[in-house]
């Protein structure tokens, strides 16, 4: 067997409350794998590849690396929305330039479609400049936007479980508030993340699937007037004198003062008015049904870095998909990215596996529409049978300390620097 | 002894995680007062007993009420806004005949300060109107502005442990996603409720109490300009690269285009623009001393029933509240709100007494000025010594069932209505 070489693993995009899980699968697996010696994150991502910030997890106590299954977002190595783009050649290189000062055999990046991409276009590079590298993708969003429209490439994201169990949560508690509120805020509206996919706005289906509650869903895929949106929750109101309202951030109501981040997605955090304001605002302009007002959340982050909330079944499968990626990786299985496929039939069973990065790169995933109901305001049991298995049964049990949740803390022990300062290409946003 | 009376229960205003174990302590108390008959709840507070609506609680399942702990918010009986004014004299006087219609010998209203000065008031003229009732306030807001500020009438309402709680979990959790996301995201803004008190934003300070983060909270009692809010957060960002912020929804950043409840309280949940988003504009307008954007969460009443993160101290204290005012109730002692007061000295204790209901109308708590710090944008670890005993050590274990949470479900057993119908007087709004 050939000598061991050192592994990078570098997070991309919006962080997700199990993302540390895949982390922590990969420092794990790695352990137990002869092929690879030191696990290095790279700090933000890829701009820690290009700042030459390599922090040493093989350095870090197993206890810190084991409570990364209880901290959820991305503090522990960081995340970026740098996109290393085509034409930043001086990018790709300093990458490649790098990972040969480390002996990096081994590149994983944990990200999205475009990571995916990355991922795939440095490992070619690797090649062609004489570096034996394996780039390997680990899948990530809690969008549930990776892969295809078939579920062939992979079934869902790890991620998605656990913000789809927060709005099973978020919508289960606001319909109690808006039960015991009514007669004065008869109109509670949710506003989801999700752009333009509505897998998280129809989690919010798991809270009711026996729709007992005056629940109304509004995807982006199924867009309507902010006028037909307002006649649809008076209509509720006059059949239930209330109504809660979940909403995707990306449904189009005219504009927002979209703020662009660096991959010409609306980053919708940073929007001039919400989705979930305007529609508050649009329903207290005509007036309700019922006496009262209209009231609003904009959680924003929160899905996607209450811990609390997360889903046991993701944080398994987000370590499990942590593991296979650094197993493909010692195994010389370049250009992969590791996911999860579902056994077809009742019995709900995933089996970890392997899929082309370019494959997942070049394809783009859409909410099936056969899941939105006639209405257009809500989704089928197909969706609920679907995503049902993803949230599982209980609570995760966080570790508290001194009454605060005791969270993964690394000592700062990076790789000695080995190359002149380094000045990115891009701008971030 | 005498023969037993009913008891109505009736909650009031805004909701909280614990309201509901209060009712609890009521209704389980009540078991073993032989004073006290039937429990009824009124159906959303005070308009249910205008409207004639009383649930029986004492005919609903003993596992329904006891799973009362673990259901937020008030959709069990329902809250309202519907306030009883001076000069609605037809509404008092409605009161009083349904009391006397259901031989309600006891009246226990849970809410903040305007609710215990109704509940004197009710009890003062059914003594005129000849009806022998017992008139008791059971406290609760999740803002600690009942009471008086020398904490000697109250020392804390349940309601403010749990919200406290939130606030420390989504303070640790931003943490993550601000460490993790800063080189696009360097600013995250969340804003707190509590109108014009500031203990709910303060708790944000339990989060860390060492002062390793770069937080700044931003109280409603500690104005600056928007100017130098942005001036504060560069400071921070040329510091730390990164800046989390919480921010009072009463906080004067100008006009928000405000919605007035009932009580004449701005209603900031149906305000055009929130403060937070106010504060990512404004931002974003100016520009960062980093790259990057800010960007805000607005999470509305999640903090006031977001059950998972409840504090056990404060579901406890709740609840002991709730049986405490029975006990009241039952010995006849009218016109006194039940109450929480610490013992002095550094070990935790508190003990279940009773206030004058008068003192608790006309009094009102502010936030210690002296808990500001001299910069403006934080408060002092006197404050961290108050509130730290109130968040508890654990979190609650919450039942779930089939995926979801197992929450409260009563049966819709009602008295009989023995009177005509009858209309509200007031606007909800």
């Amino acid at each position: 067997m050939s000598r061991p070489r050192n592994l990078v693993v570098a997070q991309s995009g919006g962080p997700t409350p199990v993302i540390n899980s895949s982390l922590r699968g990969v420092i794990e697996a790695a352990r137990d794998l002869d092929q690879i010696g030191t696990v290095y994150g790279a700090r933000h991502g890829i701009e820690g590849v290009l700042k030459e910030e390599l922090l040493d997890l093989s350095a870090q106590s197993p206890d810190e690396v084991a409570l990364l299954r209880y901290t959820p977002s991305a503090g522990s190595i960081g995340t970026c929305r740098y996109k290393l783009k085509d034409g930043q050649d001086e990018d790709f290189e300093r990458v490649i330039e790098v990972f040969k000062a480390h002996d990096i055999g081994y590149f994983l990046y944990n990200g999205g479609n475009d990571s995916m991409d990355t991922a795939n276009k440095i490992a070619l590079l690797a090649q062609k400049r004489g570096l034996d590298l394996v780039g390997v993708g680990v899948p990530k969003t809690i969008d549930n936007d990776v892969g295809d429209s078939e579920f062939k490439l992979i079934d869902h994201t790890p991620g998605y479980g656990s913000t789809a169990k927060y709005w099973m949560h978020a919508v289960q508690n606001a319909n109690e508030e808006n039960m015991g509120s009514c007669p004065a805020d008869p109109v509670l509206v949710l506003q989801a993340m999700g752009r333009k996919i509505g897998f998280i706005p129809a989690a919010a289906r798991l809270a009711d699937p026996a729709r007992e509650m005056p629940l109304q869903i509004y995807l982006a895929e199924s867009p309507c007037s902010l006028e037909q949106l307002a006649d649809n929750v008076n209509d509720q109101l006059r059949q239930n004198g209330r109504c809660v309202v979940v909403i995707s951030e990306g449904f189009d109501v005219g504009s927002l003062g979209e703020v662009k981040d660096s991959f010409g997605h609306t980053s919708f955090g940073s929007s001039q008015i919400t989705v979930g304001q305007t529609v508050v605002n649009y329903l207290n302009k005509v007036g309700l049904a019922t006496k009262g007002a209209a009231r609003g959340n904009v959680s924003g982050t929160d899905q996607r870095h209450s811990i609390a909330y997360a889903s046991c079944v993701d944080l398994d499968e987000a370590y499990r998909s942590g593991q296979k990626a650094a197993e493909l990786a010692a195994n010389g299985e370049s250009g992969f990215m590791s996911t999860i496929l579902r056994d077809p039939g009742m019995i709900y069973n995933v089996r970890y596996d392997k899929v082309p990065l370019p494959d997942v790169a070049n394809s783009e995933r859409t909410f099936p529409a056969e899941w939105i109901t006639e209405s257009g305001y809500d989704v089928t049991h197909e969706f609920v049978r679907y995503a049902r298995p993803l949230i599982g049964e209980e609570m995760p049990s966080l570790p508290m300390l001194d009454g605060r949740q005791r969270l993964a803390r690394f000592e700062p022990i990076f790789a000695e620097k080995k190359l002149p300062e380094y000045e990115l290409q891009a701008d971030r946003k």
